[in-house]
C-alpha cells in the first residue's frame, strides 16, 4: 500500500501559532493557574493552597504569564501588612477563555467523575450554559468536526530541503 | 483594603476537567503532536521530521495518546518492509478539535508573524474560515468573554479542612 505523501508536510512549522501558544501555555499547571484566576482566586497563597501547585513552580508559571502579558500583577495590602501582589487577566489573557471553555467541554465529556464536571459556564446575561462552538464566516454551525479542514494560511511558507 | 475570598477558594479541584484534561495533553509536544495528526501528518517518521521532536519525546507522547484513546495505531505496510504504524484520531481525539481551532484563534492573535498566520481552518462545506464561538443554550452568541461567568457544577464538592 502506497499513499500521496499529506500537503502539510511540504510546509515549515517554526511559525506554527499552536506551537508558539503552547510554548507559553505549554505544560499542566500554566492551565491550572489561569483556571484559578478565571475563577476569581487571584492571590498566590491563595493559589498555592487551594490548587496545591508547588511555591516554586507557581512563582515560575505567574512570572512566565506576566512576562508575556497574560497576567498582570496589581498591588494590595492588607491592614498591617505589607503590599502584595494579586494576579489579573489582561486582555490577552481573558482572550483565552475559549480555550479554558473548549478544554473543560473536552474534560467534562471523557474525564468528569459520575457525578459530573465541577465547574460549568454560564451567561451572565441569560444564565443558560455556555458552549464553544464551530462557526464558519458564512454563517453555519460548523456540527461536525469532520466538516474542518485545514488550509495553508497567508503566512505558511514551504520547507526548505529536508534535513536527515 | 479587604475583600471577601472568591467563592471559588471553598470548592476542592481534585475533580477538575481542565486539570484532568492538561494531565493528558499537559506539555507543548502531546500539543504539536496533535496538530501534526490533525494536519494529516500520522507516521513517526513524518512527524518526527517535520516538527522536529525528538524521538524519545515523540515516543512518549504517541504512547500516551493512544493509552488515553486520543489516538490509535493502523498498520501499514510500504512494499518490501516491514508492517509499521500510523496514528489516526479516535472520536475522542477528533473531540479536541475545537481546542486546537481556539489555541491557534489565540496564537494568531497574539504570536503570529507579521505576514500572518500559517494555516487557517475552512468549513468543508462553503470554504469559508471557521472559528470558535462561546454560544449559550437560549441561543445567544456570547461576544464578550466578560458575559460568562463560572458556577460550581454538578460534581463540585466542598474542600475540606484547609492544610497548611
Amino acid at each position: 500500500m502506497t499513499a500521496t505523501a499529506p500537503e502539510a508536510l511540504d510546509y515549515a512549522v517554526d511559525n506554527c501559532t499552536i506551537g508558539r501558544a503552547m510554548a507559553v501555555l505549554g505544560e499542566r499547571w500554566t492551565l491550572v493557574v489561569l483556571r484559578e484566576v478565571f475563577n476569581g482566586i487571584r492571590r498566590f497563597d491563595d493559589m498555592q493552597q487551594h490548587a496545591g501547585i508547588p511555591r516554586q513552580v507557581l512563582t515560575d508559571r505567574l512570572a512566565r504569564l506576566v512576562e508575556h502579558d497574560v497576567l498582570r500583577r496589581e498591588p494590595y495590602r492588607l491592614p498591617g501588612e505589607r503590599t502584595r501582589h494579586e494576579y489579573r487577566l489582561t486582555p490577552k489573557g481573558f482572550d483565552l477563555y475559549p480555550v479554558m471553555v473548549a478544554l473543560a467541554a473536552w474534560g467534562d465529556r471523557y474525564l468528569a467523575d459520575p457525578d459530573g464536571p465541577p465547574v460549568t459556564f454560564h451567561h451572565v446575561g441569560c444564565g443558560a450554559p455556555v458552549r464553544v462552538r464551530l462557526h464558519c464566516d458564512d454563517d453555519h454551525h460548523v456540527e461536525e468536526v469532520r466538516q474542518v479542514a485545514p488550509r495553508p494560511g497567508p503566512g505558511a511558507h514551504r520547507r526548505g530541503p529536508a534535513q536527515s
